[in-house]
């Protein structure tokens, strides 16, 4: 798929929420849907629907519409979920904890195998059956384990340096929890998630009425 | 505020991330910032920047920049971050342990007070020393103390049935973690956040490599 590298990053954000809607039609057992339907459901407009695909060579059959569970497998596909990703969680507070007990994306190819900190009270305690390790030992054992993705939840103040050193250890993909905007070196993608933005978002539409 | 009606979505959304950045000057002991180097520090321009805060009515002045602290106490009043806000988590299952742990929002003015759980055996458990209530009694709790905002942490199959119950009970703000989009009713702010749509998002950007 060597078409992918062109695909704007607003097309790829677009693509989780139609594999969602996609795997509960098939739940359904809906085999396909026209761009209209699928419109009135997802809420985008049928011609970004077909201009979404089309980035990716189509999928749709005129007077036919899109096959459920085709379209799922080459969202899949696109989006990398036919590969399974090995992650470390870098802090093993309140938040390191949290994350590690969140245990949704385990069933879908995504799988925490350490757990990384640097207060030896909390070191050889196991957080949902993953083992809480020295920092110390944090570069040998991505190097040693391919891990793909790092998660990032130390306070803030540390969290640019264990970005990098997450990136010197050859981690490709970085998923920072830490309330910081994280700057990211060549080859290395940061997926900055600020949960408190988004209840601050909330509050401001309805503070007006408190 | 009467002009907070009128101000788009895509602001208010900033306004957060500006509050981010502005309480750090603040700590590194910063009096005032151009819009020019709060462009250079923050990624947005500094039309964009002016234009944000002229929603509100300036804030800036010509020749000298903006005032931190005056500009990060003005955006609290903004978002509504001057008030407290009370909230229930609706599920106590992994993810509902998951996020009454992560406190780092009880800080500023989030305050967990209770969580709703169907299932008996978890019925009476602390979390975080949050007591985990009877869902059946949700509603009359929910009125009695005038909660504000409902975190949906449920299986996605109960997500819409306890949105609505929510609601109907006087929630203003749905803050909804369970992977699906639900439908808010009228006079109610529905947040979703999918984290695993974030997490396929970098695994697509590193998917490419592997």
């Amino acid at each position: 798929m060597k078409e992918q590298t062109k695909i704007s990053n607003a097309v790829i954000r677009r693509m989780p929420k139609y594999r969602r809607y996609l795997r509960d039609l098939q739940k359904k057992g809906v085999d396909k849907i026209s761009s209209g339907e699928f419109s009135r459901l997802i809420g985008y407009t049928a011609s970004q629907i077909r201009q979404d695909f089309n980035n990716f060579g189509g999928f749709g059959q005129q007077g036919y519409g899109y096959n459920v569970s085709v379209l799922y497998d080459e969202i899949n596909t696109i989006l990398g979920l036919d590969k399974e990703y090995e992650m470390v969680i870098v802090g093993a507070g309140n938040l390191g904890q949290a994350v590690a007990n969140y245990n949704y994306y385990y069933k879908s190819g995504f799988v925490v195998t350490g757990i990384f900190e640097k207060n030896p009270k909390l070191i050889g305690i196991k957080i949902n059956d993953i083992e809480i390790m020295d920092i110390e030992y944090m570069d040998a054992y991505i190097k040693r384990n391919n891990i793909d993705i790092g998660i990032i939840c130390t306070p803030k103040e540390n969290a640019q340096s264990v970005a990098d050193a997450l990136s010197s250890a050859g981690i490709r993909g970085i998923w920072n929890f830490a309330p910081i905007d994280l700057t990211a070196r060549e080859g290395v993608m940061i997926e900055n998630i600020h949960l408190s933005d988004s209840l601050q978002y909330l509050a401001y539409h309805i503070s007006k009425e408190k």
